[in-house]
């Protein structure tokens, strides 16, 4: 009784952390986007983490862990709608947590992966069918898919290993958002002459701001996912998550700086945001050395995948695909080359992952996205485009009595 | 002794999430508000987490838990002055938490209610009376009206259910704002030809930063007055808190959409809150259904709330009345419809702390800001308020070196 | 088990609050400076809790906890480069915690002394020796003089005490910025014909922002040096730290307002800082009485040494010397004077301790920047210190696209 009480204090205090990633989310994707789309990104945040929760009380979490029989095939399972009042009552659930915090905990995981895509569609996206697409990937997709591995599925018989999500969080969010980029085209001004041009973002401290509470909240996403608060891994995986998050922003830091010759604050900050999406699929599972080694290679990779996302003339305003996809794809393959997991055998599963949720998540948003295009459309007129997203959709600015000094 | 040390280290959290929430009111206040007048703004919630602390330790605590004698009337009690050094040393004080965390939960807490106010006030109250009213209520209104539940006064004897403040904390805001804004008058420009203007805020971003910091904060509000880390509860309390949330959030965007035809995000955050407060009362003894329900019509209260309050030309510029006093009273209510209490005398007992509360708050705050307005005035003058509080009250500028960009 | 699960579940909070007031810094340089200097400002900041936190790992974590050996100096000991996985792996290394969560906890603090001179140096230091000199004080500087008190060194053995840091910590961060101001000199336009002029920052709500994160941090800060989760101890910390913020608030707020005849906000946010670093030594040896007392005494403190660091014709554009190193030494030497420990045997010895850090801060800081200042140089060209530092380090500006509204 005494062990769980600890358990459930540490994984509801995490439960908390995640949640407030969602404002990191909001502030990073606002300050890095124009000040005429600010109140839409905002809007849609805040539409994702309130309708998630709804969604996964509805289905989601009984899609997610449905518990499947023996000998099933571990692809698809449904434990009813709505939650379990006589499990939420067995206080020998789990030893690391009840099941109200159970539930809390993962469905504050399962609206982050449609923020992800919030970021990649922003300043051009029609809000209502990225609400609609919002309500399918997070109510179905996301919960389906996670149950192939976190539910047990055929992934987990597998072998496959995704400790906190590189693969079934950042990785579903990445490939949703790629798919969701290329059907969007990208913003108008963009490319000029094929030649990508600088977009700059509003405001950097709200971005910055939004980056450090991503962090914080990485405490949670790595910290719970321990399921318990075992002092060893949970202090380990806090360790690792923190090195991997410095070693990636400084990483990044130092290529940019090499490579363009100024010191750009946004590639350190993707740096750090990269270097949390790679240790999280291992976090438990590496050493210190490890954990900087896997940061500071997915900081290099930010710096090249902005760069070539921008070559394949993909227009992804806050580099999401760069830090979550390619990251969350490196995260997941290094656990199979690094730390208490290497080897050729767990290499091949995590290969074996990562393509099922390639497949899954593409396909799925590229039917939704595809639908939604040929039917009501996603993008909005050039005209909204042009004058911003908040006048038009929202009928109101983000700083609607901002005045100037005349100084 | 793990055991209270546990429950401890859940209730020192829970203590600095509440503190948190001062952040989330100020950056929602000065978000909605006009940009001259944010640097008050800000320095009144500054004033009130510092006062309101130093004052629940000099009378509020010992006026909130006075330790009524068997018999008494349950009405008014004090404790002494200070804190109690005796029954600080002594472990066995409570098995849910020390003697200090007891203090600073509550103190927390005592700051909230004068908080409420200082939205609503906003941009025409004098500050050297808003500060007096606010030592005054915050140190003996407050403490004097909670310990009628709280500090198992008449109330308590009666039956009525305040779980975490919906009534004791946020309609005692809500009352005194009210009556504040009564007293007050609109500000210049509000109603025209008695019709209600729109006057917008100045900072979407920072409005909407401070309600996801405020729902973090109600993590610790509500799952802390569990006054335990008891598993079952605690996460119960977290699970009815987010649900409610979000419903009210969804609830508030669907219903103001359907009328106004415009994805209004600031009406999508304070059904958030309304969502929050509403739960409050009772989100130890709902269930998920139970919470979705009370969310859901919470938000919808804040639509209506918000016009209505429109049309009797009262003028609350962040829609605190809206959120703390209208879904205060529908979520105390609620105990006596919803969940493990539901029944008529319930409900009965529930009007009555409704209407004890209602009472007190009206009295005390009329009486206070009467002689105020009567003797040292409660409103600035009409040029003040024309040219901004903050070069008048503070000398200065919220944002005296912003420049605009050429481009 | 269950007390080090407990325990170390504390200090993980702890670890991840301390974590989080690097964004408290950063927005509070920020707000406090030019718009010119925002990107520069955030940059410093994020370099250094990234590069503190590897720094650390790499030596020192092995610098700050050498474990002197009986009859050694207690002057210099380095038990090595990395962590160690032996230790680690030892759930009997501390009942308070483990190896990890001692490591981080720690490397949290570290970074915090170079994010003191941060701010001082403001709007006119060169980056790339800036982060020199950050490289060499949290990595040597920082843990040699830590490891004579909290590692066990001379200081120690002498009956120095500081709890939290208030030497440590800050002064340790406050003699630097006095050194590095004066060899800076103050930024154009701050004197003319001898007087100093007030250069108001750019963004009041982030300051704001910023000083209430960092109150919140102080909880992990002060409370989670008890380094268990001792119910009584860390309860008593957060009351006595808490207390101490709100009264220096209050005390800056009275005096200032006394002495200058309007409210000035960030007099009050300083002395809220002042109140905190002051408590910070002895906050688990003070009644709420004493605590009050030495809250408001830095609070005091801060009014007159930032008229007095103006009067010597220093330049420290947020306060940092105010409210780091005079309520840091105020602080320490309060520790002699109330509480539990005072008497005039203690107050030698802190005081002590204050000209010990003193010696080692000043002179090292000294070289580190002579150096620097006659190689490389450590101040930005006049035409970049006017044009603002971000178009000509960062190629960027901090809100490239904010536009403002015709209205």
């Amino acid at each position: 009784m005494e062990l769980l009480t600890i358990n459930n204090v540490w994984m509801m205090i995490c439960t908390a952390l995640v949640f407030f990633m969602h404002l990191g989310f909001g502030l990073l994707e606002a300050g890095l986007t124009r000040q005429k789309n600010t109140l839409n990104i905002l809007f849609k945040n805040i539409f994702i983490i309130t309708t998630g929760l709804l969604l996964y009380c509805l289905v989601g979490f009984n899609l997610m862990y449905p518990g499947f029989a023996e000998g099933s095939l571990g692809v698809f399972g449904f434990a009813g709608f709505g939650l379990d009042a006589v499990a939420a009552a067995d206080l020998a659930y789990n030893e690391g947590y009840t099941y109200w915090t159970d539930f809390l905990f993962q469905g504050m995981f399962a609206a982050t992966a449609a923020t992800i895509v919030s970021g990649a569609v922003a300043e051009r996206v029609k809000i209502v069918p990225f609400m609609i697409f919002v309500v399918i990937y997070v109510g179905l997709v996301y919960p389906i898919a996670g149950s192939w591995k976190w539910g047990g599925g055929f992934l987990d018989q597998l072998g496959f290993y995704d400790f906190a999500g590189s693969t079934l969080v950042h990785s579903v969010g990445g490939w949703a958002a790629l798919v969701a980029v290329w059907l969007l085209g990208a913003r108008i001004g963009k490319f000029k002459d094929g030649k990508p041009q600088a977009i700059p973002g509003h405001n950097i401290p709200l971005a910055t701001a939004g980056v450090l509470i991503l962090w914080l909240g990485w405490f949670g996403f790595n910290g719970g996912s321990v399921l318990s608060a075992d002092p060893a891994l949970t202090s380990l995986t806090l360790v690792t998550t923190c090195l991997a998050a410095a070693a990636g922003g400084v990483a990044a830091f130092l290529v940019s700086t090499a490579m363009y010759k100024n010191l750009d604050l946004t590639m350190f900050l993707n740096g750090i945001l990269g270097g949390l999406v790679g240790i999280t699929a291992g976090a438990d599972q590496m050493g210190p050395t490890d954990a900087i080694i896997i940061g500071a290679i997915a900081g290099i990779i930010i710096v090249f995948a902005v760069r070539f996302i921008d070559k394949i003339k993909l227009d992804d305003p806050v580099g999401a695909i760069a830090v979550h996809l390619f990251c969350g794809i490196w995260g997941t393959l290094a656990v199979g080359i690094f730390g208490a997991m290497a080897g050729w055998d767990q290499f091949v599963s995590q290969l074996a992952g990562v393509a099922s949720y390639a497949a899954i998540c593409i396909i799925s948003t590229f039917v939704i996205l595809f639908i939604l295009k040929k039917t009501v459309g996603i993008r909005v007129s050039e005209t909204e485009e042009l004058e911003g997203l908040d006048g038009y959709e929202h009928g109101m600015d983000a700083y609607p009595d901002f005045r100037m000094n005349e100084h």
